[in-house]
């Protein structure tokens, strides 16, 4: 009797030896990919990830949690109301990309929904007491303290967007905010509208704030005094939009244009532009952001920025896995493009 | 130099003594609180939440969780593609009504998306390896292996509505659906309208085959004889009403009423039927099921049978703590109730 399981009549599984004599490459490179593919040239990424296929090496997870002490899991925590993250349909798209580019490491996403001060105290304790490897932190307010107590508590973690006032201490990938934001006003200047007004989005988020600058620098060059009357604030709602625009209306009646910082805000103008019987894009051209399924959904179809939703999760996903093998943080900004559709 | 904390400036955080001391309990009855109030008589417990009020305890959950191993955290597992929990507002009801349950127990809730038998086998592997307390699990189609399993591992659990196949052997929380499905066929039949037509839920769910059961009973109970053209399959999307209904028309074009398995389904057979060019209620009376948010936005409003959520919700919570606690498995079956407005 021998107790190699190389023998019997029952193929032995193959292990992480098989995938290395395959790939012709040491254990050593093959466990570096399995954890994430640091220090490994492409060509020897690419030689494991054949044999793997080859051989059908599967990772035993579960023995190697009890060996590496994790959990094989990650937390997608989004720090909003319940309500906004079921009304906003980016944090489907996003949700839906993360997912996908955890499942081909066999990583497991928990979905952590903390709209309150109570709410985020239970999750950070849970996080933090070392059930999730990771998290993937999307919506933080400035002043959210999340980021920070991660952080500090030495949690792998990559924001959605930059972190206010943490600056370069936690990762974060986003998409260029000020650029595409730059695009829009452009756009609405070249259509020859002068009289632009923006309902923004929170002012305590990157998002909020960059999309602002982004308007108020295109019209500073293209040189149109800045006029307060055309700002009016936005909390990414729907309702919010419908409220800003009537406010812009109000206070700007000769309103000719309007940026909206995010699709479903400008879903809510149109709304409030058609109640106040003005013709989108014949009196007021209206253009939004980030080409969620809001964009499409709305009549007329709305000009947007598009937001590389698939990119933006599968780099997040590709930073935090990184930070999890111990790579230090890293900010990765994407580019927009602008989309025109028929409400410009 | 004293090592007590009681004394110095400071005023020491209350403890469990301090809590038993104030409500005139044992220390073990206040312990017995904190962990689920089982063994409690009404009174102590009201006693022991009044003074942990009074004297501003709070739980040390984390030097708890090291002593018992609870990770003071539970799933809520939904077994459906992700679409379908952003699509349906009946998720988001009955995950708030959770989260809120949850909350009073300081218990922190974590969403788990398992469409696909890749993520279950993920989500199953997390559970098992003890880094939640219990298990919510929703919408389980009979051969779904999660609830076999989860059971088999010993995890708390409780479902919403009778896992198909498992019987007694899992918790679960039910609106009475075959009486609900019954109130409502009979509404119909109060009407006047004979040639009732029914759109199905998944019949490998209890919801699918109860309220199935209980048309189908009503209709024999009335007299009139079973006519399989009138009854069409849906899975409860939007889109499955639609094309049922599209499908009953074709069929039965004298149809005057169709009970519809869920508001959402009922939706799409609204749409339908507009599109055919039938008047609802005068030519066909539509009835739905779940008094979700979808009959109310639905036009005309929807009839519809409403399952009592909050009550689901507080229910699945209160049975899922007791068996953390240690108590057996148990079934909970509630009212339904008829809700008329202007679809019928």
């Amino acid at each position: 009797m021998t107790m190699s399981n190389t023998t019997g009549g029952r193929r032995r599984p193959p292990t992480i030896h098989d995938v290395a004599r395959e790939a012709g490459v040491s254990r050593g490179t093959v466990s570096r990919v399995l954890n994430g593919g640091h220090y490994v040239s492409p060509a020897a990424q690419e030689a494991v990830n054949a044999a793997i296929r080859k051989t059908g090496y599967v990772v035993n997870r579960h023995a190697r949690s009890l060996i590496t002490g994790r959990s094989d899991s990650v937390g997608f925590l989004l720090t909003e109301p319940q309500e906004r993250f079921f009304e906003d349909p980016n944090f489907n798209v996003l949700l839906r990309g993360c997912t996908q580019a955890l499942a081909a490491h066999d990583i497991a996403l928990l979905l952590m929904l903390a709209g309150t001060e109570d709410e985020r105290r239970r999750i950070t304790r849970y996080i933090t007491a070392g059930h999730v490897d990771g998290v993937l932190l999307v919506s933080s307010h400035s002043g959210d303290p999340v980021a920070q107590e991660l952080r500090e508590a030495g949690v792998p973690l990559v924001a959605c967007g930059k972190p206010i006032g943490l600056g370069s201490k936690v990762s974060y990938v986003a998409a260029d905010d000020r650029d595409g934001a730059r695009d829009m006003v452009r756009h609405l200047l070249s259509l020859g509208r002068r009289r632009i007004g923006v309902v923004t989005g929170p002012l305590d988020t990157p998002g909020g704030v960059e999309r602002l600058a982004g308007y108020r620098e295109v019209l500073a060059e293209a040189g149109i005094e800045a006029d307060e009357r055309l700002v009016v604030p936005g909390d990414y709602s729907r309702a919010s939009g419908e409220a800003g625009a009537e406010r812009l209306l109000e206070r700007a009646p000769d309103v000719d244009a309007v940026f909206v910082a995010s699709d479903l805000m400008a879903q809510g103008v149109l709304a409030a532009l058609q109640r106040a019987g003005r013709r989108v894009p014949e009196d007021v051209a209206v253009g939004g952001f980030d080409d969620s399924p809001a964009a499409v959904s709305a009549s007329p179809e709305l000009t947007t920025i598009r937001q590389p939703w698939d990119r933006i999760s599968a780099e997040m996903v590709r930073v935090l896995i990184a930070q999890m093998g111990g790579e230090d943080q890293a900010a990765v900004i994407l580019p927009t493009e602008l989309v025109v559709r028929e409400s410009t």
